[in-house]
């Protein structure tokens, strides 16, 4: 009866998801298959982290999920198994897990060495339904796979506290559909270094000849705080913001915004990597 | 073993359909969760509107419809779930519900007021998990929320009979996938209207530099109808034609478009909320 | 508990693969429903049977896959059953069902003729629906349609064996998400005209004004096989190779290919129908 998520970038129009959603089926008829996302840029590592780490806690504890990116085995990435946090994740070592897994230790990490027992022909793809299917049936992680205390890890893009505790420089880890830009600081980290002081954020915003160091004075709980009292929410549409979203992270947004007229991430010149510094004032 | 149906404005890249999901999963485990859409224009209240009614009516009597297009609870919108046409129908009164239940008297409609009885950092959405997980449980509509007469309507765009049922005017109020152009004129009233009198379609076919009046003479049943006898399927390609759609609604068509030579939307220059007009005519 | 699977050219933004579901569900609550493409492009047989064969043996045995891709009954296309290699396909006689199963005889074939005992709006996915319930629940194709010997083939676009098994002309099928190109030509095909012998792939790969003869060497078993021993994975991205694929097509790809930079597909030239041709070589 386990629930296994699959995160892929396989985009939808190809055969991929379904024969993957097949083959599970095929081993595991009473799987509870949920798609987390197939849209995620291909070989992003720090597309299928974000979206993963944003979802995956919502699923009850002994979820599987399955990640479907940048999937090869090849001589530099073996394939892992690592239950953490009570979900289990099966991807390649390909820096995912990495930057997912930052400051919470895994309870068990092995990697995987059934390759050999499967079928001549079988697909980077089958190991990772087989290790799926043996977690959802109960199976422990030392049978498919030899214990291991070290996955890679990928240091860029960290956020960082500036000297003196005066501010938090992070960084654009994604921009969402709407294009919302989410930075990797985290609400946790915020309140930890602000202990109550005022602050501002600090964007290079990009127009076309210059940038232009543009503020924020406030980060809302929710969109619509944006809007004072005596206005209407038509009012504020086309205003920016910033708020913790739920998956914790601070993000800038646009309020309501209109396609044709701009999204945060295109008003503002934001991109991917770009830094965002949050700075705590005197009073 | 309720089924709870989603219809969003969130894509399908980031990561709030799966968490979604999880959620649901999370307190309900036995839910048959199925997607509508989450391609909905963000914050279009009338595509939410007209896809929620084309697809609630093909599932089971009480079934559970999540909308989560512009669901932020604020000082304009307050959270509804409502029974109506035995179904369950959980979304802000941002409008949706309004234009859906049009002319059939919902049969319970409460204004959601379980948000203090939630987490301190609970969402919208979980508002929503918690609403329809409650109703699949057989929970009842008077405990999650107090009893309402009305919601939001909204006015705009209905379609009308002209002077002397001379005729009807209505408007586009979806463009589908094939660039199909759906209308708010339903087969329902225009047989009450027309009573068996020969009719035309106009249309005010709009190209780069004017606007031609262009019209169409027949509303068959199915789109091969509009190939005669003697001739073969594919020397009607690209043909322009009506029906009512499958959701009995009049649809402006070419037959088999091929996108490189153009849709209905894009031949006829037809964009949501443009009119569309029958005029009845005397033998 | 069977499960029924969807391959259709509806789009994920309209209602219609979410009405689809809640008319299975509906009539057959158990089914387990699993998408395989809704992307598939508007009306094309070619691509739908492609996306078909390379999935559909991924389900288990005795799995139905409805296909919604110019499904309309219509005086040139009948409606059909069948049983083949253990799966019920249930599709409109337009060429896929024939593209499909070219070379293995099926077990059943039945033209559908339901359709007067369903209700008068039903549209032809009711009837696929009804088909798809009936066989889900054990029943007989000779319950719901009359035995039939042939249906449609097409015959266009075969791979052929060139004068004295001197190479293998094959065209492109199908076009993946990446770009990667797929052709006709498969593993067993290569393998039994080839017997050891060395090759080249030829391409005629189109660039702006000319069209130059492009060669590769070596058809690899994984993508990651072109990085040779002393070289890293990185130093290889972009890459042009030749791999047969999961589904046991020969597919020409560019090694971790990046969108900015061009897919096989674009650097090549290289489009749907277009010739790839495998000339072995004497030694």
């Amino acid at each position: 009866m386990s629930i296994i998520t699959l995160t892929t970038d396989y985009g939808l129009k190809d055969h991929f998801v379904g024969a993957l959603k097949g083959k599970i089926l095929s081993e595991y008829r009473e799987a509870t298959i949920i798609d987390i996302s197939h849209g995620i840029g291909a070989f992003n590592a720090a597309e299928a982290s974000y979206i993963l780490g944003a979802a995956y806690n919502s699923f009850p504890k002994g979820t599987i999920h399955l990640i479907g990116v940048d999937a090869e085995r090849n001589k530099e990435n073996q394939h892992l198994a690592v239950q953490w946090n009570d979900h289990y994740f099966i991807c390649a070592d390909n820096g995912i897990l990495g930057m997912l897994m930052q400051k919470i230790v895994p309870q068990k990490m092995v990697a995987v060495n059934i390759h050999d027992r499967l079928h001549e022909d079988a697909t980077d793809l089958d190991v990772f339904v087989t290790v799926a299917c043996h977690i959802a049936r109960g199976g422990l992680l030392n049978v498919i796979g030899k214990e291991i205390e070290t996955i890679k890890q990928v240091t860029e893009l960290q956020p960082n506290v500036l000297a003196g505790k005066s501010g938090i420089k992070g960084y654009v880890v994604y921009i969402d559909h709407l294009g919302n830009v989410v930075t990797n600081i985290s609400k946790k980290m915020f309140l930890e270094v602000a202990k109550g002081r005022p602050y501002e954020i600090v964007i290079n915003q990009k127009t076309k000849q210059r940038v232009d160091r543009s503020t924020i004075k406030t980060i809302w709980p929710r969109y619509s705080d944006v809007v004072p009292d005596k206005f209407s929410i038509k009012e504020y549409e086309g205003q920016k913001l910033a708020i913790f979203n739920e998956a914790g992270f601070l993000e800038i947004a646009i309020f309501r915004p209109n396609p044709a007229y701009g999204s945060a991430s295109s008003l503002l010149g934001l991109q991917y990597r770009d830094p965002v510094t949050i700075n705590f004032l005197t009073e």
